[in-house]
């Protein structure tokens, strides 16, 4: 071996020689700014990746005149400062657009400029793409341009490249994870340190891990893009996004940890899409009750999880870090190389997210779904109320599998909870329905799916 | 989105036309034989991949005839069926060698003619990489030839395609892992039926988890090979295999886990490569005392785990199955696509493994480096031992940081443990062949040094 290696062993970069490949930057937020540095300091080994330059060449920011470029990174040179993004995306030595602007019409503007006028795109606006995907894969496709995704779901983990390349020869049955951060990161808080919601939320927001407006992570429409692309890459199928179901995790109350405890559980927010029968995809985001020892219950914090699940392979996990600025910026860059790799050899845009060929994906009823479930009710104190819930759970034809009852601390508010056998969604929220409607209720119920391993 | 989606979306492929790329399998073990069932079964989604057919052209093994074809698929039609490797590399309509032999020197003389006669090459064969993967790389990239490695290193996890694209952007730091099935399922064992290693490895063997002959596993030499092919990707560079440092579990206990408990702990075998100073590498391979809470320590059973760790993504870690043929047929398949996917668009070849430069490590001495340490000592019960022991410590400037004992079963061979603070692995080793020496050790001493999270 040794013999052929001298200290640096330089081969020839194959198709028409370049002297570098020129990058554009719109959007210069936490994550704009983040790219920028990553892609100024990991040039050197960039270079040796590619045996190609990346260099920057513009810069768009509405607030550029109020930014100072210099605290974002020192080795900004030679490069066209601008706040009109219509200049980074017809410059001519920009060969590669980066589009970080978190609105969506403003992504959408800028991505479909950039793939029209030929330019190669990678983006990170989750909701353009899970929106969107299929119209950016055709203008991709037809310009003959690379379409870069990664960024859009679970920054630091490389979960679309390894559904797209590494794990290209499997049949996915499902994928499913923790695609949310900050509601992972409020429910370990809970979890952990026995925090309610409200304090949970309110120490993600003083840590940055939370908006402002918290809802849409909260309520789940943030996880929901993300499972929508996950689907997408991994059934070669368009989701229709509005249509998922997304429950979100602003009814979870500490008493429901010291259950899931007592059931060797806990509680963690899923999102999921499965081949059902009939070529369908069930797809959604809730909160489920996990066991303890599966490894989605050990992701912890503000870590995302990823469990891809294949007919030949099994399972594998990728799990990494899900937001934040640099992790991002990692995510952005790979997919920028990766397309700086596709210019070299003219592959740029041959097959946009690994398909020639895409499904309309049609959604099953969650309705259909069986499942255990867990029912947490908050009832006033009252003689014969499990008889009246468990009269209609019965004419649903649920049975039930266990009654468990945790201390209470006020006779106003006593939380009990019954574990229900497998049953059809729809008998379940059936009853659930009935259940609402009872007077003795001091709360609304709260019910979750027992989540099986497959 | 509707509108442009009819029930199925057909774009053309690009480059020259196709009717199908052929695929060559030498090699008809486990691994082989299920590379062809999931070649075969998952055609229809590999064409809506791919926009073209993979077709299985010819098969060849030495015992092919006295195999029962109809067994391995009943869908092997019209494919040259041979003994002779030579008929596949050289077939006409074999476009793609998947070569699946165990033995280093055939897959040596398969790869090179294979490479050398045009034809894209898929290997699993982790030594043939870990040794040869530099040569393969110059072959590959003078011949335009697509290479792929994905079956070498954890096979159901997408783990080298991860380095190479979805994580192209990062600066790794280290890489590590838990890269052999059987000595994870060895360790687990013992750790959770507390069962002594012989007793593992028996059952290991009975389930198919270890060869009759399990030197390799044991002995930590597949991991070796393993770790210096996730180095190799992760930092473009040869690590001369030959000189990482491998230690068994051949020495571990019962007593060690229960030792680890009470330290929060428990023991995995450990692959890991990082930067050092100056420039260097440290690769090693060798038991560990991992924190209970650390995600490595979650591995369980035959499954893998790999960290990578980069200076600004953080840690991602992927877990999957290791080893097992339909895992590895799908790493092999999913070599193919991307290879396929490069022939269809002009770029296979192109950057061999993901790097145009690649530097030849140099490997940093494993005694510079610093750690915590444990030392188990089986002695006979006679006063004085620990003066001794702690004598040769401290002249080698050893702090102890505390003593543990467990309760002894026999006067006659009496284990106790030290731990060490943070200290320099070459004094460490210094005092242990002092230590090795003493009269009253009824056993060999055994020492770990402790894992840190970064």
């Amino acid at each position: 071996m040794k013999k052929q290696v001298s200290n640096r062993l330089s081969t020839a970069v194959s198709g028409p020689s370049r002297r570098a490949i020129g990058v554009g930057v719109v959007g210069l937020g936490t994550v704009g700014a983040s790219t920028v540095r990553v892609l100024l300091e990991h040039q050197r080994e960039t270079d040796r990746r590619l045996g190609c330059k990346l260099e920057l060449k513009a810069l768009c920011s509405r607030r550029i005149h109020s930014l100072d470029l210099s605290r974002v990174h020192r080795g900004i040179r030679n490069v066209k400062i601008t706040a009109d993004w219509g200049e980074v995306v017809r410059h001519p030595e920009v060969d590669i657009v980066v589009e970080l602007v978190g609105n969506l019409d403003a992504a959408h503007a800028i991505a479909s400029a950039a793939l029209r006028g030929g330019k190669h795109l990678v983006t990170a606006n989750k909701q353009l793409v899970a929106e969107h995907g299929l119209e950016l894969v055709e203008q991709s496709r037809q310009s003959r341009t690379g379409l870069g995704i990664e960024a859009c779901v679970a920054g630091g983990t490389p979960v679309l490249h390894a559904i797209r390349e590494g794990l290209a020869g499997e049949h996915f049955t499902s994928v499913l994870g923790i695609l949310n951060g900050t509601t992972n990161y409020i429910l370990t808080q809970m979890e952990d340190r026995g925090c309610t919601f409200a304090e949970a939320l309110a120490e993600a927001q003083q840590r940055g891990y939370a908006e402002p407006d918290p809802t849409a992570d909260v309520e789940g429409h943030d996880a929901r893009y993300k499972i929508a692309i996950l689907a997408m890459l991994c059934f070669g199928a368009a989701v229709p996004v509005a249509e998922v179901s997304a429950e979100g995790i602003g009814a979870i109350d500490q008493v429901d940890f010291a259950y899931a405890h007592r059931l060797r559980h806990t509680i963690r927010l899923i999102a999921t899409a499965e081949r059902v029968a009939g070529g369908r995809l069930r797809v959604s985001v809730r909160p489920m009750m996990i066991p303890r020892t599966a490894q989605l219950a050990s992701v912890h914090g503000a870590t995302n999880g990823v469990l891809l699940v294949g007919n030949k392979g099994g399972n594998t996990m990728i799990t990494g870090r899900g937001a934040g600025g640099e992790p991002t910026a990692v995510a952005v860059l790979s997919d920028v190389i990766e397309i700086a790799r596709d210019m070299l050899s003219g592959a740029a845009g041959a097959t946009p997210l690994g398909y020639t060929a895409w499904h309309a994906a049609k959604l099953a009823p969650l309705g259909q779904q069986v499942s255990a479930f867990y029912l947490r009710l908050v009832v006033r104190d009252r003689p014969g109320i499990l008889a009246r819930v468990s009269g209609i759970l019965a004419r649903q034809g649920i049975n039930i599998d266990s009654v468990l009852q945790e201390p209470a601390q006020s006779k106003a508010a006593l939380p009990f909870v019954l574990t229900l056998e497998s049953s059809r969604q729809e008998h379940v929220a059936a009853a659930l329905r009935e259940i609402a409607r009872l007077r003795f209720l001091a709360r609304p119920p709260l019910l979750m799916p027992f989540w099986e391993q497959e």
